[in-house]
């Protein structure tokens, strides 16, 4: 249907249970005022020095004006680096400050209303290359795959520390998403709570699995929404995005948790009778990283293409640790990604409503049929 | 508590039960990308021509390049107009198209998941001054006061309206904080559906009063958080605040709805007897108007001054329509005031979780101590 055609529609999705207004004549309204988008001042390949910029501590060979670094990728350090996982040098969390204390079984949340506990938690960042130059979507499939894999092994990490409920793991791309920084990198926290957002997002699943024994996510079947498919993934424009051109990628198989993707290796191993065998769990987990690492670089050079090199923020949404085994039939994570083309107004941060001029079925169309090759 | 001397901590409001990072060491990241916040392009008095400006639909004399006028102030179409409410031009949601059946009592929200609807729904501009140099906190007390009572007196029109069942007041200050247009203007938007974050707000409140007997906005009683009090209202920096400098106004007493203030006349009555009296609840009403008209003044000079004219947004947090009464003991209405003085990054989007580089006690105490008379 074209954009001209429509008139405006009230959508509630069934992930977070919330309302979109989606209204194509918003998108006419003048302005007096500047642009909201300062264009994007990441370089880009090939447009700067190919030299670490003088003053940037995530090039290679300023690592020593990094915080400490917690891994890297590879890790044999007679080997020049392609990630590092470092400590965040100004954390919003503390991981040296003492966790809270445990909450009794089942009371974690017990107590409503106000409340204040030291700053414990973990606030780290990724290093996704050692070029200033370099955007993530100028990476290989595998250098991608490789980023998340980084991402999924820290994750694991955490989630071993008992006062760690959950982590989130985002990037902030150009000056409007919010980013500080330049240099291609993303963050992790992890928070001795669960996060808000996350806790009405599996109260939502839950109330739609209750009432119709599916999960949300496993539910989403429209081909007018879809954008790209995988053997593993499906890369779609959400029925009630809250941004225009926003994109999940989601696994198509039910998969509660995002850290449980596997490192590209060790498939192969000795069986109990000493013969080579391959283990299938563990081959179509390394199958499934790479293809992510694909689909997320399509998409991001979609988006790049389409809009313009565009601010954007990355989130995964996964289940919190220590899920018990009945709420796991209705999580199932997901990477969402959200250009940043608007501000959000008093009306969004008052309602939790958002206003989308753009109809996903219209997005979905144009990113489908925009060739990356 | 000097901000040096402040490690971090997280803290969990009871209004909205958000729980918020705050994290002085924050403040001190560097950054390599552009500012943020393009500097406001509002005017200010006296700074410009005080003609129209040639191409703005809101200035004295071009009413006729508005969408249509709903009411004016003052009503008497001789004299000149102070405030103007009239329908959104680029409207979010529409008034000419047909409502949604209504839910059959108390089932609104039974069917979970997905779910569009037409997208009915009210969405007016309230332009607060003919001049186009002329910032909402450049009114008089009682020039702010009229704003409040004519967003009110709207708000009461929208109420009867069967079909819709929330109305979000706000106003976008500056580019950054969403606004399009320069000249002093506010809007609301009247929803056929309870907003998410008004469900999660009154959820929160219904909590904490279950398991404590009180109202959360009731009982804060800190002076470390106030920043101002009138015989009617406080303004403090909340608990939790979300943002660096947000203010919440609050009235002193229990009150569920905004727009049950009352407008300015018709307290000096005939009794029955022939006598002319004073209706003290009336009188009240109207002193509570003024209050808060000043009041908001105030905070809106004190931002100015202490913040260099920041971008901002304000929300008045109100009860549903209709809401039953056993609700009313724990909704609470109040004014949110948010300046935008850094960019929302993945960490909020994914989470719902904000970081604060500035602690309550610290930002209230600054805007205290300033003078703004
Ligand atoms: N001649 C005319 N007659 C009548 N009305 C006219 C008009 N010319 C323009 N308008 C309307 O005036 C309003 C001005 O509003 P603001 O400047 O507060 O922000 P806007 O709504 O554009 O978007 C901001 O607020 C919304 C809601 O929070 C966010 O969705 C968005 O991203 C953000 O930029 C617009 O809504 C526009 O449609
Ligand atoms: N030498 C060094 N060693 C180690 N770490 C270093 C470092 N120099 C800088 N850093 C860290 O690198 C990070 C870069 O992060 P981003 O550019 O993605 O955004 P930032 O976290 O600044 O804020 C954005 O994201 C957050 C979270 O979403 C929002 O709160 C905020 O408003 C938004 O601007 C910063 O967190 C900074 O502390």
């Amino acid at each position: 249907m074209a954009e001209a055609s429509r008139t405006s529609e009230a959508r509630r999705d069934a992930v977070f249970g919330r309302w979109v207004l989606f209204s194509p004549a918003r998108s006419r309204r003048p302005t007096d005022l500047k642009s909201h988008n300062p264009t994007n001042p990441s370089p880009g390949p090939g447009t700067g020095a190919e030299a670490p910029k003088p003053s940037c501590p995530f090039c290679a060979g300023r690592e020593s004006e990094c915080a400490p670094q917690i891994f890297r990728v590879p890790p044999d350090e007679s080997l020049p680096w392609r990630i590092r996982v470092i400590e965040n040098l100004y954390p919003a969390l503390r991981r040296d400050v003492e966790p809270p204390p445990p909450a009794p079984e089942g009371e974690a949340e017990a107590e409503p209303g106000e409340r204040a506990v030291r700053g414990f938690g973990f606030h780290d960042v990724v290093i996704e290359t050692p070029r200033h130059d370099v955007r993530l979507w100028d990476l290989g499939a595998e250098g991608v795959r490789d980023v998340l894999l980084a991402y999924a092994a820290r994750v694991r990490q955490l989630g071993e520390h008992p006062a760690v409920k959950y982590v989130q793991v985002f990037k902030n791309h150009g000056a409007s998403a919010g980013a500080s920084m330049a240099h291609s990198h993303s963050q992790m926290l992890g928070t001795p709570f669960v996060p808000p957002s996350v806790t009405s997002r599996l109260n939502c699943m839950k109330e739609v699995f209750d009432s119709s024994g599916n999960c949300s996510l496993c539910e989403i079947r429209s081909k007018d929404i879809l954008i790209s498919e995988t053997p593993n993934f499906s890369a779609i424009v959400p029925f009630a995005a809250s941004y225009p051109f926003e994109i999940w990628i989601i696994p198509r198989q039910h998969l509660s948790y995002f850290h449980e993707i596997e490192q590209d290796k060790g498939y192969v191993v000795w069986n109990t009778m000493g013969q080579l065998t391959v283990n299938i769990k563990l081959l179509l987990c390394c199958l499934q990283a790479l293809d992510l690492g694909s689909l997320l670089k399509t998409m991001l050079q979609k988006l790049s293409k389409q809009l313009n090199d565009p601010p954007f923020n990355f989130m995964i949404h996964s289940a919190p640790f220590g899920l018990s085994s009945s709420c796991l039939s209705y999580t199932h994570w997901f990477l969402q990604i959200v250009p940043q083309l608007s501000v959000i107004g008093g009306f969004e941060l008052g309602s939790g409503c958002y206003i989308n001029p753009v109809f996903p079925e219209d997005a979905a169309k144009i990113l489908r049929e925009l060739d990356c090759s």
